[in-house]
């Protein structure tokens, strides 16, 4: 027997309203912040991400797909959504698009080779927005605004947002000569991933997993003391604004990214619900002023956030929060003979192109089966068609909310039923 | 730079509408049907295309994006949705499910490596249907129904049906037999496929595209006269109820399918727009009896259909039907200095969390600029903060509607809007 790759899963038809409700609910949001839908290819130019994402990281270093295709191309299937969004910024010239800024959503499927564990697929389904050609604290609180209010019109309630500034290139530079200083004289005594970090990306020796209880990491230099005036005047008008919109966070001066191109405001927002797992990150996002110049594109700003699906719909769990199912259909029609099961058939397809949801029994089962059937299938009514409705011409619709049933033409029924 | 993959396209900001438009009505018509959505991963292992697809078809033999992963397993990336869907049906023992017969929808990106020409894209999306479990002609009826109202809703009206039976497996037997002694003879007349086919499959020399106009595909035996009484029976069901329930159909006794596991019903669905192009089959399908005993599944019977959401597109534009665009923002709010600038923020937060959408100009241009951008927006209403209305606590809201103005309280304008 065939399965299904490893570390994949399929959604099936009892679980799939969930990703429908809560991509639904995304698109509203989206709808209320103003940003619009974009989507690119699952697969992109390796080099995009190579270059996009950092061949430091650990993304293109061990978790990439990537393959040739026939043409002898060498494609990755998308790890993440920034990259693809700035690239098709860049190629469709949006800087010149009338709407500024660029606001625009993605819903798409990302793909990374990882180690199995809970929570963690090789495929996963990450939602993201990406506001591209303005760089002002209003717009990375505009950004923060929409994050929060997804995860909180879900009902979620333990959440805890963290964010800090990186500044601008400038300081950033310095912090980073900072850190080197610091580390250099003891960092053979840090894990082989921190003694290349110190020549490509100090930064990440700070969010270094194994390296976490040395010494050193606590007595670091904080990122704080390096903004320059700008940046810090950035930061607290944002930190202010979050006060004055009622967004409560925490600042970690820890959460770096480890790219160049990042730049003032990043941010997480993490889940502290028990039973969460160990996994607790939800959502992460951040400015990455550098980017679009690295891919070759214009002098323009972003900010942006990704999270996944499936770790929402964990937090949902974790949280004991149910997702309400959508409508079952409006009405079931029970079978008695070979005759009435023919003449469904044509009620069905007169009902359905009304507009009207309704189904019937395929399997020619007894009465009692079909109405075990209807309750399964969640159907608001019911008749039964037999020889002597399909003489008189009239049925008796039978709610199965209340059990109360009341007698009707078949024409007027579909009338009834498409109010 | 760094360029999207060859045949493959972003759906940029202002088309995205049109895709939503599409896929929301045909969740909305899935529903009316009673068919629910399975979701299954872009990429497979090979061996359930090359066994579900079969090994003698151009998409696997020419068109498949095959890969290793980075564990040596041969994965390629979803050419069609039929095979995932049963491998899932298989795996998942959904022959157990109490919800009979088994009917899903999908709606997921495929890929097929093609030559480049107008309609074809490397990846494409495509819908889908299966109903799996149930081996009965008003099924069959259901499933062809659902195909035309989807299209019809649309409004498009040069459409065209073909149906045919290709009968049961005995009946495809004798009459792949009288196909081989039809075309043998002669067969050093025909291209290169064909002589290949005549082994593998002689009932796809029917529709070879450089040897449509041989006499001996004129002449070739139809498929009508080796269909067994049953066949022939399920056949004459399937169009009568057709005739009944108002669909109109053509016979076209070529519209055959090469592989061994489809069984009765085959379908295509045309369009004869002008200006379509070359590319005129808008959807396919059939019943396929013997694809998940040969994928190691249950006895279990299916029929199902897909369509491409592209080529659905191209039908619209051929029959000059626009899709509506969904409503723009609820408001817009102009700004007059840093002051404005800064409480609109704290305002759209309001009237986001609220559920009411709206925006405002981030670049902080000139009052006439921001007027034009709402206009661009489609903003219902647009309000114009200032000194005097940050100290008066009053706006006037005007309708871009009508142009008419009415001064309200502020948090009388969060309520007004939210009705």
């Amino acid at each position: 027997m065939i399965q299904i790759p490893r570390g994949t899963q399929d959604i099936l038809p009892g679980e799939s309203y969930k990703w429908q409700v809560i991509e639904e609910k995304l698109r509203e949001i989206a709808a209320n912040y103003n940003y619009r839908e974009i989507r690119t290819p699952v697969f992109e130019a390796t080099e995009l991400f190579v270059r996009g994402v950092g061949g430091s990281t650990d993304i293109v270093n061990k978790e990439m797909y990537t393959f040739e295709d026939k043409g002898g191309r060498s494609l990755t299937l998308r790890p993440e959504g920034t990259a693809p969004v700035v690239r098709s910024y860049i190629e469709n010239k949006m800087q010149h698009d009338v709407n500024q800024p660029v606001k625009v959503f993605y819903k798409e499927p990302m793909f990374r080779y990882e180690r199995k564990q809970k929570g963690r697929y090789r495929q996963f389904v990450q939602f993201g927005i990406e506001a591209i050609g303005v760089e002002d604290p209003l717009i990375d609180v505009e950004v923060l605004s929409m994050l929060m209010h997804i995860y909180q019109s879900f009902g979620l309630k333990n959440l805890k947002l963290y964010i800090n500034s990186i500044g601008d290139h400038q300081s950033r530079k310095e912090y980073n000569d900072a850190l080197v200083s610091h580390f250099e004289p003891r960092i053979d005594e840090f894990c082989a991933d921190c003694q290349s970090r110190i020549d490509t990306n100090p930064m990440r020796i700070l969010d270094c997993k194994k390296d976490r209880d040395h010494e050193l990491i606590k007595t670091a230099p904080v990122i704080y003391n390096f903004l320059n005036e700008e940046s810090k005047a950035y930061f607290e008008t944002v930190k202010e604004k979050l006060t004055d919109i009622g967004i409560e966070y925490e600042v970690d001066y820890n959460l770096v990214r480890g790219l160049d191109y990042y730049t003032h405001t990043a941010f997480e927002l993490m889940s502290d619900a028990e039973g969460f797992g160990a996994i607790t990150t939800l959502c992460g996002g951040g400015r990455y002023n550098g980017l679009l110049e690295l891919l070759d594109g214009p002098h323009e700003t972003g900010i942006g956030f990704a999270l996944s699906i499936e770790r929402l719909l964990m937090a949902l769990e974790a949280e004991g929060i149910e997702l309400e199912q959508p409508d079952g259909i409006k009405l079931y029609i029970c079978t008695m003979d070979d005759n009435s099961f023919d003449k469904a058939g044509t009620l069905l397809h007169e009902l359905r192109t009304k507009g009207i949801s309704a189904d019937m029994d395929y399997k020619r089962r007894k009465l009692k089966a079909q109405m075990k059937d209807a309750d399964r299938k969640r159907a608001e009514h019911v008749i039964v068609l037999g020889e002597d409705e399909i003489n008189s011409g009239e049925v008796e619709l039978k709610s199965m909310q209340d059990g109360e049933s009341r007698t009707m033409n078949i024409d007027e029924l579909k009338n009834y039923l498409e109010d």
